[in-house]
Parts: C-alpha cells; sequence; structure tokens
C-alpha cells in the first residue's frame, strides 16, 4: 500500500512505531558507549567548512566553560569574524599564529618553513600541557603536505597527549597517517551546483 | 629530476616560482569576483560537522557585529556548549527552537510537524524582516524530508529574502530543489577509519 493511501491516523500511528523501534536501538547503541576520552578530530576534504567547523567545537567547548587553544598554520588576516567573537572568550583560550596569509602571499618557502615550526612548538605545548582542554590546529594539513614539518614529530605529540585533551585539526590532504590516528575524520565535499551545469544529481554524488 | 636530487635552495626558487604563478592565478579570479549578495549555505551529507559549520559561520558573523536568527528544528536539548557560548551576544542573537529532542523522542507525528510549523513560522519572519543579516535554519532539512512542511512554500521565502540576507540550512538528505537554489553546498561525509577495517583508503573515498 503506497503511503498515499494511508489515512492520517495510520501515518501517524506508523510513524510513531517507526519511531519507537529507532529510539529503541538507538538506546541501545548509546547504552555500550561509556568509554571518555580526549578525541582526535580531522577536518578534510576540498569543500568549504572545516576550518568553519573547527571553530563551532572550539565555541561549543567555551560554551562548556572549557579552555582552548587555537594554532593557525597558513591563515592569519583573515577571518577577523572568529577573531572578534573570540575576544569575549579571552580568558578561555590561547591564540597562536604566523599572522601571515597563505603561502602563495609570502612565497618563501624558508621562511613559511619557519613560521610553521614557530606555530608547531607553541601549539605542542598546549597539547602537552594539563591547562588547555581542547587544541584546534588550524590547516596543519597543509603544513604537513608540504613537508614543513615532520609528520612523524607532530603525530609523536599528538598521540602521547594527555587522555582527556581534544585536538582538532583541519585542512585538505589529510596525511593517511593522522587518519589513521584520529577518532573521528570528517570529509568536507563541494558540491557545484551539478543540476546548473547539467550533470544529474545522482552521479557520484549522494545528496 | 625528482625533488630529492634539487638542492635546498633550487627547491626554494622553485617554490617561489610556484607560488607567484598560484598568487597570480587567484588574484585574477579575486578581481571577476564584485558581486556581493547574501548567499543561500547548504550543508548536508551523513558526516559530523552540518551544525557545527553552521554555528562557527554564526560566530563569525556575531564577530563581525552582524545581527543572527538561529532556529532549531529538532534538536534542543543538547548542544548546550553552543547555548552558553551565544548567552555571551545575547543582544544580537534571536533562538527559536521547538524545544524537543528527535523525532524518535517524542513517537508523535503530529505534534511534530505543529512544532515544526511553529518554528518555521518565526525563522519566516526573520528571513523577511530587515534586522536580521544571517538565518541559521539547523536541521530544516530533516524537517522538509519527512514532508513537516511543504517544500515550495520554504523556497518561496528563502528565494524572496532580502538581497544581502545569508540563509544556512543544514542536515541530512537536503532536497534536490533546495540545493539546485543554493549559492554553496558542501557535503560533510563520514570517513570511517578504512585503514582499521582493513578496506584501502582509495576505494570510493579521496583523501
Amino acid at each position: 500500500m503506497s503511503k498515499a493511501e494511508l489515512s492520517e491516523d495510520e501515518l501517524n500511528q506508523k510513524h510513531a512505531e517507526k519511531m519507537r523501534r529507532k529510539k529503541e536501538a538507538r538506546d541501545k547503541i548509546i547504552a555500550t558507549k561509556t568509554i571518555e576520552k580526549g578525541l582526535l578530530v580531522v577536518h578534510t576534504g576540498k569543500g568549504k567548512g572545516k576550518t568553519t567547523a573547527g571553530f563551532g567545537l572550539v565555541f561549543r567547548a567555551l560554551g562548556n566553560g572549557m579552555k582552548v587553544g587555537i594554532a593557525q598554520f597558513v591563515k592569519g588576516k583573515r577571518d577577523t569574524g572568529e577573531r572578534h567573537a573570540l575576544e569575549k572568550f579571552s580568558d578561555q583560550i590561547t591564540v597562536v599564529s604566523t599572522g601571515e596569509g597563505f603561502t602563495w602571499e609570502t612565497q618563501d618557502r624558508e621562511h613559511d618553513i619557519a613560521a610553521a615550526r614557530e606555530v608547531w612548538e607553541k601549539a605542542k605545548a598546549m597539547i602537552e600541557d594539563g591547562e588547555h582542554d581542547l587544541v584546534l590546529l588550524d590547516e596543519l594539513n597543509i603544513v604537513l603536505r608540504y613537508d614543513y614539518l615532520p609528520l612523524e614529530e607532530v603525530l609523536g605529540v599528538i598521540e602521547a597527549r594527555p587522555t582527556m585533551k581534544h585536538v582538532v585539526v583541519t585542512g585538505r590532504n589529510a596525511k593517511d597517517e593522522l587518519i589513521e590516528a584520529a577518532d573521528l575524520v570528517t570529509e568536507m565535499t563541494q558540491v557545484k551546483h551539478p543540476f546548473r551545469s547539467g550533470v544529474k544529481a545522482q552521479i557520484g554524488i549522494e545528496f
């Protein structure tokens, strides 16, 4: 029988039954999730939202009264909105940044490597300390991709962090080793108006 | 010649040249982007980060001194972190919510439809007014998917909004018509530790 043939009453009953089963299944799953630990979260992919979602996590943590460290590896002058919003939480945050734009702004590899190292040393201290609850390593993936920092060193520090510390890494082209080490990885994919360019939505992209 | 055979000096020069070309290309593109208008942004997909990135945009807007409207269609009790963080911007925000959990918490279709309608009417007013600069319609896609609100009505209101108003819609299973109408669509895909389950990373997922 199709949905259209059901009466409103039948639809409502069917819905209640379906949702009851869903809730049962969900409650059962939640009951098994008892481990609490700091998560390694990675936002990668070519789409928008990697850094934005990273800052979303930052504001959620700040709202929960947590102490947050932010290390910006390749941004600086942009994102003034976040900067101003963060000022309201100045007693809860530490921000370190290269203060430079993207690498194509500087066009100087040695300078970029030195800048990455400087930010990393400060980020490392925040990952290792007993003070910060969450550390955002914004655009670290770009720095790792260009081999401006040794992957082994970075992974070693992240994996040796205090048990309850959350670390969030953003940037496209996340290294496989980082993805393997992570607890939660989201790939942000840009959906490019497939209809407008005449491509059917089903091909390659699930909505 | 492989990268390893280049001296540091050669590597640096090569890098500077590559970045110079990148910057040229980027500047050229940016010069063509002169239109300013309110964007319709959609975060969809099964991965984490849709709502989080939505709130990231909210905090960025708040930091820029904008007025923000937030309509939560199926969340309420959760996300207390964001709630507390938003309190710091109470003069810049309007929050409307069903105050209920997900639909499997209520298990009552008629109640859910009425709740969706109530939130929508308030959201509609924020989309239409001259006061809010950005409106987040959190989890609206879920409501549309269940046909709790007529898609045509929602799209009509969004498309008729004031020119400079930004609208951000989150939730999995975004309707095709919404994606077609959007300026920017990001699909959040959950990457489920492909290495741990023995699946090679290349299959189906690009890192």
